[in-house]
């Protein structure tokens, strides 16, 4: 009876890649370099043989293993091809399951590498327990992934929970990077709170210790914790505009949970403080028991998801 | 071998139902009264009984008939419960199949009748061809229903799709039907028309025929027509309040289409030219694909989706 699935995060530098057994455990995580050479044509074929030596190590046959499923930078249909290619491995239109069945032959599912995070948090982070759930993360950007009924939403172009692009301030005069004026990552991901934090030193001479340091997201949310007052005003500004946006993601997918991860969350638990009592302003009521929860696998939800496109 | 379904869409009134082939074909329709004495206890009977009835007269046994959808007036959970019951019917907590059943024993599957209504719009109506897709129904409130991979998106607690609650704009001072301000439903509705209409007559003394008449959705759309600019201003601000709140849509579910129904759709494809220009304004380029249909089924979507939850 096949008793394991192998989980694969393709990123730009690195593979990561897990061994899991079907309760969801990962017994053994590793990496191997991401080769972009030659339109990152060895990427794949690596992936493969990496696995094959890691049975060969545990003593697994094909038999075993249920199957290998896999995260890509880019968008991925239904089959795993890789619709638009992409560019961060130079790779252009081409179809996962098939390059890695040319090496083994063993059942592969491919997703989108922030869909496929959000699923992972889902089966067994922050979402455990949920079926119906909306992972955010605050990076550099702000990214979504939608899950329905334990199934990640993709939408018509691959660019379903792109929620970071919501139009949420009229008055922005600062370009996006998509282009457009006023996107909700503009002010809810690390690089959009350094910016409402220095719009706020600048609008008065207010003493606050975030004059004397480097400005980051870290920084704002280490002077709220010290009860710095410009902090929590920067701080409350965040949480409107992300609980703003958030409420309107809520009338659209109705979620049981936000599961909020990326480099901003390591602020922790006060952060979902002032982002849930602006989402309950702005929410339409039965809409209004969404839970809000930090993610928990951090680098790790790529292959936990990747794992659950197989075992899920 | 089974050939058709039936649909049946319960409302406050009447109760309609349509009978259809298995191409999703309708047959034949009629409508029953809703009887709602003593708890709406005899609603569901009737339903069963009138269809026996049909089925009598068209020579068909039950062998012949695939299934009954219904689509019911409040949130239905996936075993066809009415979770919170439904005040409009009198009812309580029940399970529609189980009632239907008690009279003939047919396979039953139920679901809310506005989502019920978007999936029959995307089999046989405005949004056929497609299985990604945005219902927007713009009458007195603002309804939608969401399907994704051609499945409805019912969400955490029935509310999937309550798109006009998304809030749209800070400045609002009069309170929305759900208790907060400057919900989408206070400006795209057809009551949404006859306020935004109200405050830009009242604004100045620029002529219009607005002025000499009662103002509604269709006199706003009949005055836009017949070039008048006080009307095309005003179907501007509806076009951007619309466009930016379907384009916050498309950033979380990421649509093949919208399909605009409900009474202010009425004014034809004259509408879409001023929801479409704002829509691209706002929304995210990988999303700006979307297209915009009219829905074309009118009351009949119930029937059709109802049908289609048994033939789809």
């Amino acid at each position: 009876m096949s008793k394991y699935a192998f989980g694969v995060d393709i990123g730009g530098t690195t593979v990561k890649m897990g061994l899991f057994d079907t309760e969801g455990n990962v017994l053994d995580k590793w990496e191997i370099p991401t080769v972009k050479d030659n339109g990152g044509e060895k990427i794949l074929p690596d992936v493969a043989n990496s696995i094959c030596a890691k049975m060969a190590e545990k003593k697994l046959t094909k038999e075993d293993v249920v199957g290998i499923g896999v995260g890509a930078p880019g968008a991925v249909d239904d089959h795993g091809t890789m619709v638009g290619g992409a560019v961060n491995l130079g790779w252009g239109v081409l179809n996962i399951p098939e390059e890695i069945n040319k090496v083994i032959n063993i059942p592969v599912k491919a997703a989108n590498d922030a869909n496929v995070a959000a699923l992972g948090e889902m089966w067994q982070g922050g979402g455990k327990g949920h079926s119906n759930m909306v992972a955010v993360t605050l990076g550099t950007g702000v990214g979504g992934g939608i899950i329905v009924d334990g199934k990640i939403l993709t939408g018509a172009t691959g660019a379903g929970g792109e929620i970071g692009h919501i139009h949420i301030d009229d008055n922005e005069t600062e370009v996006c990077g998509c282009k457009k004026k006023g996107c909700l990552e503009q002010y809810a991901s690390a690089t959009g709170i350094v910016r409402l934090a220095k719009r706020r030193l600048a609008k008065d001479e207010k003493a606050s210790v975030l004059r004397s340091q480097e400005i980051s997201a870290k920084t704002v949310f280490d002077a709220v914790k010290a009860n710095d007052e410009v902090a929590i005003e920067i701080a409350n500004q965040f949480g409107d505009y992300l609980g703003r946006g958030l409420a309107a993601v809520a009338c659209v997918v109705n979620p049981e949970v936000f599961v909020i991860g990326g480099g901003v969350s390591k602020a922790g638990e006060i952060l979902l403080s002032y982002v849930k009592p602006a989402f309950e302003k702005y929410v339409f009521t039965p809409c209004k028991g969404a839970e809000f929860a930090l993610a928990t696998l951090g680098n790790d939800a790529g292959i936990f998801g990747a794992a659950a496109l197989i075992l899920k």
